[in-house]
Formats: structure tokens, C-alpha cells, sequence
């Protein structure tokens, strides 16, 4: 059970416009040519951070992306969530009412303990993605100043 | 990302062998049976379960399975890891290396913000399975007696 590559692509692509100076857009192609990713698959993740409302887009030349939110009001569940869907990682298929000793052919309407268990589990798993945002990724990023800088330089040549 | 079907099989497989006497072994089509899933998958996830030294088997006419280890020694992990394998959720590719303004083209060896905050959101999971066993399973388990009583009779006309 592993997550998508482009999840991996978008949490990145979220830093990069995090850096962005205000009301500026940075193409697709210019993501995925930073990140060496195929610009088509990476295409459909960033599509689906601005169905999600994480991301805003321009259409036309002059067209890109750039964040629709502040930084702080980011998780990564959002982004996560966005690429991966909200299906919940385990996925109970009641094979408990196929026992042959059932009682009352019925569901109790609640989950066994097996499934809560699971769903539990699962939801350990978004809490800690939830307490994360892309101020806090830019926070632990570490990089060094030349890098940042070399970033910065790259990136002003490409502005839309 | 969906875990396998089979982690629900083997969970719910792991409670009934819980409830057979000392020294008595289930056969793997009886399992199926019960729980109304595929024998020949089911018994996939079952030889699993017993390389991870979960269960433990006989073969013949008379084979069938048993718990290997006393109920509150055995993890909801170890039964997850034991058909699903021990992945990581996350797979980072370190595209971070594929920056053009990268300085140095060696990795630092440590993961970035990125991937070290989805590696413990993943282990946030694996916590929480980690801290559940087939003794707090079965505690939680709240099946009326009737049923409870129902099943330890079918299984005791099956018993090898």
C-alpha cells in the first residue's frame, strides 16, 4: 500500500509556489522541468490541487499556477487528499455477515472492533498530516543560502 | 491506497484461531467457509501469516492452522505487515536531487522535511496498530452469546 508519486510531486510543487513573490504564477512546464518530472502526469496532480482549492490557475501563454491559500492554511492531509482521494485505507467488507452462526441477519450498524481498529489506525495517520502545513515543510526545509538563492534566480526568469 | 482485502481476512482469521482449545488446528477451507471469502486466496494470506510465524500449520488430510504465539503477544501490525509487507506508505524518489539550482549532487543523506514528515505520519499508523493485539480484539469484540456459542460449536465439528 503506497501512495501515488505525484503526491510526492505535489507536496514539492506547494513549497516552490510557496515562494512565489505576490499575484505570480509559475507555469506547469517550469514545475516539472525543476522537479525532472513528466510534465503530463504532473499536470493532472496540479489539476487536482485547484479542484481542491489549494491552487489557482491562468489559462493562455502566460498561463500557471500559484497557491490559493496562505501557507499556514495548507496541511499536508490537504494536499494529500487532494491527489490520493478521501478513501479511507482499509476497506471493510462486512465478512462478518457471511458467518454461518450470525444471529439476525442484519448489520449492527456499527463497525467491529477489527474495522475500528483499522479506521482508528487510518485516522492516526491524517491527524499527523493534518497537524502539518507548508509553512511548517518551508520551516524544516533547511537548504542551503546558495541554493536559495540559485532557487530564487531560477524561478524570477520564469514568472508569469 | 487501499490495503488488500486479505488483511481483513487474515484479521478476522486471526481472532476465530484465537478461540480454538490447546493443541487443536482449523483447516483453511473451513476458514474460507466461514467467512465466505476464496480458498485459494484466503490461503495465501494464511501461508503469510505463517512465514511472519503468526500461525503455525499441519498438512495432510487432518492440516489446518493455529495461533503460533499467545493472543496478546500477536499485533494488529504483524498481521498487517505480514500480508500487506512492511513498506514504507510513502515512497520518496528524491526529485529534490533533480533541481537544476541544487548545490552539490550528492544527497545529504537525510531525508528532506518532505519525506521525514510523511515517514512519521506512516509510523503514526503503524503506532496504533502496533499498540492493538488479538486479546484486545477479542475484548472488544461484543458478539451476542448466542452467536458466540453458535460458532464454538460449528468449529468444534471441525476441529483437526
Amino acid at each position: 500500500m503506497v501512495l501515488k508519486n505525484q503526491v510526492e510531486w505535489a507536496l514539492h510543487c506547494c513549497s516552490m509556489l510557496a515562494g512565489l513573490p505576490q499575484g505570480k504564477y509559475l507555469a506547469a512546464k517550469d514545475l516539472a522541468e525543476f522537479h525532472g518530472v513528466p510534465k503530463e502526469y504532473l499536470g493532472k496532480a496540479l489539476q487536482r490541487l485547484s479542484a481542491a482549492g489549494l491552487v489557482e490557475s491562468t489559462l493562455g501563454p502566460a498561463g500557471g499556477y500559484r497557491l490559493a491559500k496562505p501557507v499556514a492554511a495548507i496541511t499536508f492531509l490537504d494536499i494529500v487528499e487532494a491527489v490520493e482521494g478521501r478513501r479511507v485505507t482499509f476497506a471493510c467488507t462486512e465478512i462478518r455477515m457471511n458467518s454461518p452462526c450470525r444471529v439476525g441477519k442484519r448489520g449492527t450498524g456499527k463497525p467491529c472492533s477489527i474495522a475500528q481498529a483499522m479506521y482508528d489506525a487510518d485516522e492516526a495517520w491524517r491527524s499527523h498530516l493534518r497537524s502539518l502545513t507548508v509553512e511548517s515543510m518551508l520551516a524544516g526545509a533547511q537548504l542551503p543560502k546558495e541554493q536559495v538563492d540559485a532557487t530564487k534566480r531560477w524561478v524570477e526568469q520564469r514568472l508569469k
